[in-house]
């Protein structure tokens, strides 16, 4: 198995990714299925290129549910001319598609979480099959991706741009450069503990530049979330030298999470009523947040307090908890 | 049939509403189903009574993805002592109880949505029955109803406790002083234009002051929220005599809506990205959001824009936006 | 609309009620639906006559989950040869039909629970056109309805057949002596206090003899109690003089359920662990069962104590059970 | 890929297996899903150590529509006292956790059955994740494993303990010896033809002693069912010397399953009704039970008779069967 | 009640009927729900008026799975010119807009069968509220009105256009004259056994004239379908002066159903088989079509014969049949 | 892995494919469910066999909603007699049972494509493990093989009979030799591009003669084309000498696929309106489908037209077309 040469992937781009000018076409996936027998899912697709330069891949709605990545790129996408950009700039608004259109975290075919199907499989599920394309065609063709991410319906978060350690210490500070070019409110390092499937490391793996958000959440954007995901896509492009001019840079806070104190679940179900709200400060043993049984009245609700020093960079948002959600996460400010 | 003597709730509450003291129980509805041949839904209930005095009744989660009430009323129902008051409190924190639990607007059992199914009826669904009861058994007990609303899972608003412009203008300004004694960051005077079904004209009819408010939404409510819910029935309390003390009044700001320009609908499906988010001063003409169609890239978004001057008082919560769904409110502000 | 005659019932039957000899056929009921525009829903239906003599209507599966009134009456129709009766004998073995399909309580179509949905309506609700039809078309044929109960699948009873109390005596009487022809381990005199929309009242009504039973549950039938069905129905046929011979009696209880104290309901949801079994001999206080949180283990359990002295008359099924269903029924003993 | 170390399990206990005295916790294991993007199944675990020992794994809901295992699991949960034990006992009254609180025999989160699931692996589904935690952190602890079962929602089994024939025939007699002490009404020597996947295999390979049980089933456990069952726990944990004292034997009626001819399936669709009830003694050629077509009056019933001589020790519970269900089991007595 | 003027509709058109020219907009109809609290259903209208004439309404997807009308209107829509038109045209091609959405015969949302509905209620289900609509709002602005209809997804017909015998023959005369212009290939008189709720009696009972098709089915439309829609809708425009020139008539075969012989109904599930094709002219006792028992091979089919003489005009469409569902329409021929 | 033996089939057949005459039983595929802990699904199997000669195997439903080889193929295995045979006849009217108990594509219970799922696996899904008897049980006993196929209900075909360009040419005109017997109204000639996973490659690869159908489509069967299906299937077994006599042959086009420029994908959701009918012949250019949008009257539709010159062999079904799903296939006549 290990040596054959792998099955190709099914699916079919309609762009041309070797052709200068706007192209808007999609990845075309087929999908039998009940109600189409010989159905397929478009997923959106734009490339944009002009004269010689580097590759930037920018993609949005690799969970389905978070939305300032998409803004910002069918923005771009329908925005940008040719003649602004030295290189090129594949665009995937909606990675996964399918998850995109439900609204929903996860692939409504399969329940996949493309962010834990890395690097894929050709003849594998649905999601699979998207993120063996990307594997294998898509990123091999950047030396830059942007990844948008937010909390989704379930999380919400601090605004943060992010890049990993890694081992190769000058691929690590070329990632941290970008995070900085992107300038979010907050930039944060990590230490990913699992990244087994994870587009991430997919990237990393490949020696590229790669640049992963956390700009908000509760299923929806802001003005103010969109707005720092255009900045900071455009800020990177810059960087890059892919659209002329400097990055327009503002002061970013840099976050790190050093510990799994960082991460409280709740242990009952319940309704959740927190005691501060994203960026507070607090210190080890403040109130986070009471969950109150919902079966009766008069009842002493379990209280959820903070495990370290820290700021609160991300909550449950849903009204209701259920014993082993994440209830919040603290970080730690490393810088001003 | 209109002269019968309509038949009794099929309600049973556990607790004595004539009783002094405090009491934590339920209105047990028996709801016979494939999974509970003689099952019933209990609806969670608290009494706080002591010395004479008026009743004042609040309710939570009459939509069940609204969550500033429940938090402010589990609380209040496990803290209050029947010392602290002067009079009696009925709490019913989760009113469609059904819904709450299913962090859902309106009813997984029938689908009813509670708010358009007043006065109710003792033969009816679920929803309606709830309803009965509380025209026919609670309402009648209350001097004072304060009922909490929200955005729920798929509106967000500014966070502001309402009255009606009422026939009555001596319970009108009863109500509205009420509502200044609530004392949130708004304050909104409404005049319903179909208000059949609704709680508030139930209660309205009966003569009673009645005190609604919208205290923000995204299906979650956060340490700010709460606090203002907390306040605020806190401080009608007080108003009314119940607890004793002065409201803690702050700065409202006092909105109005004037007509149907207020409300903005969406025409298409797509994306939404709004370029302004809620508070925001707004003159007619001025860009509100864009609708990107999510098919493709490259083509133009829909854009919508101010219909009127105005503060961007509500706004659509979730990514995806469909043709029909109220995209944005905006209001009027009439005093500083 | 009062006084207008009502509109006819939809339901065909392709037997002719006035014919002597066996038929088989079917009570057919336009359906249109997504998958069958112009569908129906058929419902089996036996008619045996010959002679003269009075007319018995016997129905099983009126809730769809209980199988003893099934089995009995699909038996009766197929081995009742018409020279062994003096009179009409009308089988409807599963009266809500798409429920008894379903294996459910309530019907798939509308979730309406048929005993509660009397005397109907024409243009209702599929279970109301069935309960129309039954009310307008069947129950007048008949001097005397047997309806076939038990448990279904969330609850389980001890074996009785029953009768109410009514307010013609002369009726009452003729009811229990029907109930003790049909000679069950356990006879019960009932009085109803909610007994709308029930098809006892509709015949009892009507002026008619009623039996009713409850014969075990637990979404089942054993042999034992398929036995006590079957050998009930034939001892009320013969009783009432349709098949010829004595009813084959045996020793029976009397039970009776004299207070709201014989039922207990779950306060809170868990795993339910009986302490006695059906038929078992409490006192008051004796513990019937516990019910422990099952979130966590170490938490004390829920227990729940006889109300009164009795026999275990019913009890839930499941072993989960949710706040608000019926844990347990206690009756008392009223003859050896 | 047989030579690399496999990945560590994602699942989190939260009680220390090496701690002394009674913990009662969780066993934490990630779950993203689309209601909880950084969600968890909760697993409840308690630990209770005293002294050296042997340690006992005893679990229930291995199947999640089976009780008595749980009911008596969490009873001795929350009764048994450190210093009752001598050596270490690990309780996990509901192994497969998601099906357990759904009532359904499979997973609701990945349809997966449990005891099919093992080894399990690291990186498979839910079920597969919980298997793999089982095989390499709990059951390497344990000298002695009980994991009880019975027939769930759809089967109804005799009470009985369980062993298997094993080519060890040391260890072979160590299980039987463990089954004798637990002492239920009845004791079945197993010869599987297919053990793949079940966590008997598991345990068995690793030398351990091994019992299971089917204890009854429907759904439900009885007072005297939970009574075999927390008897029977007792009696290993005492036969086992971590728990003082002797088992509380009594007689065990011991069978057989010698051939395929046990088993009997359905080969249409009906409603069934069993002529005889568990524990029945049958001559081959007896009926078992007659299976009626639904959809119409009048049709002869397919019979089901006994293929062998034997009692009926396991039978179908929903009253409507379908083709290809198993209908019945008969079992040879093999002692008195 | 009875005397009270009824509630206004809650349905806010975006067209003014009054207006000349071409309007495409919508009838938006508020409808709160779990995913959009104040969202609406948008009904596509277009309305196209230019000097003196008379109005045709003309709708399509009153059954939401039919396709005809909705391909010949939507293609109305946007070519007709309004220098074309004398009077005016409204055209409504989705009628059942979230059922037409679906794909479904009745609506996802209430599973309303819409031609089953009228007149409406405004306070009614979502379905409801449209026939209310139509029938306060909509047909009292026309003169002739023609309801497009198909066999759906579950029956497919011979193309042909019907009126009903009619007590005012004036009228009736007026109708077929309509039905003569459209020119189908057949057409077909109908007297309408139970025309409750059904649009077409809603329209004629206010004297205007009402013209009703069925052109296929099979969940589908073909080239030569909708060409006979398109051809039919534009010949009737003419011959109502509102478009100039002459209809464009061709030979149509004259259709009757003289009783219910006409229908056949199946009695047991099993996989159809046709004999015959639709247009087949059948003598009585020819076979139309067997029926397999699918669960086993080797069982006869039950075999369906023709009650009368006559065509084949409509059959059962999906390969598995139902019992209860009606297998086929027979009709005699009355005119060359 | 691989040099192991691999597990045994799951399935137990009931009848003896080594016996003569005719018998109808069942392949027993155990399958464990929350519904039926012991449950299998029963897949009607008939073998007819008498003398020496070769064996045919036939099967329909391979996907669940075509339904032209199962109409044949009930009846063949009725109506067959033994003394007819020479050799043997294996037939499997509806290979993917559960699918075709649904009337779906895909198996209900695991969404599986069966004509995707071979060779299959023995511990797969129950897809898998039905692919998986076929390729190591069934194929084996077979010199031939017919897998019948139609649209379903999503496509629509004209009727062809269709064999694979192979590597050995020997075994390909065989093929094709009993395409030319079957004779059905059109014959493909085919060259599969991705043939992984399909039936017809696992029988081509075991050297063995195999045709396959497409015989029309929308989800039901017509006389018409049932009439092809069994005159074909006829003629084939003629043509292997296992009837006797001649094929019944009549005129039949052959057709080709000769690039991808035969199919044509939707690239936007909307009703789909077709301007040619199954058989037309088209000149590259040629409109064959406007695809209009829903939501609005008045906008364009999306043209699709002839690629190339060709007739329309194939066309998508369903009133409503979604992106990505197949819109027309195109097909060269290579013959008169």
């Amino acid at each position: 198995m290990l040596t054959a040469s792998p099955r190709p992937s099914p699916i079919t781009p309609t762009v041309d990714f070797a052709a200068k000018g706007v192209q808007h076409g999609h990845l075309r996936l087929p999908y039998s299925r009940d109600d189409s027998a010989w159905g397929s899912v478009m997923i959106p697709i734009c490339v944009i290129a002009n004269g010689e330069g580097p590759t930037a891949l920018l993609t949005g709605a690799n969970h389905g549910d978070e939305y300032e990545g998409p803004a910002a790129l069918f923005e771009l996408a329908r925005s940008l001319r040719p003649e602004q950009v030295q290189g090129r700039i594949i665009l995937v608004p909606a990675l996964n598609y399918p998850a995109f259109r439900a609204g929903t975290r996860t692939s409504p075919i399969d329940r996949g979480n493309l962010n834990r199907s890395f690097p894929g499989r050709p003849d594998g599920t649905v999601t699979e099959k998207i993120a063996d394309f990307v594997t294998r065609h898509l990123v091999p063709l950047a030396d830059l991706v942007l990844d948008f991410h937010s909390g989704g319906k379930t999380l919400d978060f601090l605004p943060y741009a992010a890049a990993h350690e890694l081992a190769d210490k000058a691929q690590e500070a070329r990632c941290f450069a970008a995070v900085a070019a992107f300038s979010a409110p907050y930039s944060m390092r990590m230490l990913e503990i699992d990244a087994v499937g994870m587009l991430d490391t997919t990237v990393e793996d490949m020696g590229k530049v790669f640049v992963t958000t956390e700009l908000g959440g509760a299923g929806t954007a802001s003005a103010t979330s969109i707005g720092i995901a255009r900045r900071g896509a455009t800020n990177l492009l810059r960087h890059a030298g892919i659209l002329a001019g400097e990055p327009e840079t503002a002061a970013t806070r840099w976050l790190d999470m050093p510990s799994s104190d960082c991460f409280a679940f709740a242990a009952d179900d319940g309704l959740i009523a927190f005691a501060v709200d994203l960026g507070a400060k607090l210190r080890k043993g403040d109130l986070v947040a009471r969950v109150y049984p919902i079966g009766r009245t008069g009842q002493a609700p379990a209280e959820y307090r903070a495990a370290m020093d820290g700021v609160l960079a991300a909550r449950h948002v849903p009204g209701l908890i259920k014993a082993g959600d994440c209830l919040s996460v603290l970080a730690v400010v490393t810088e001003a």
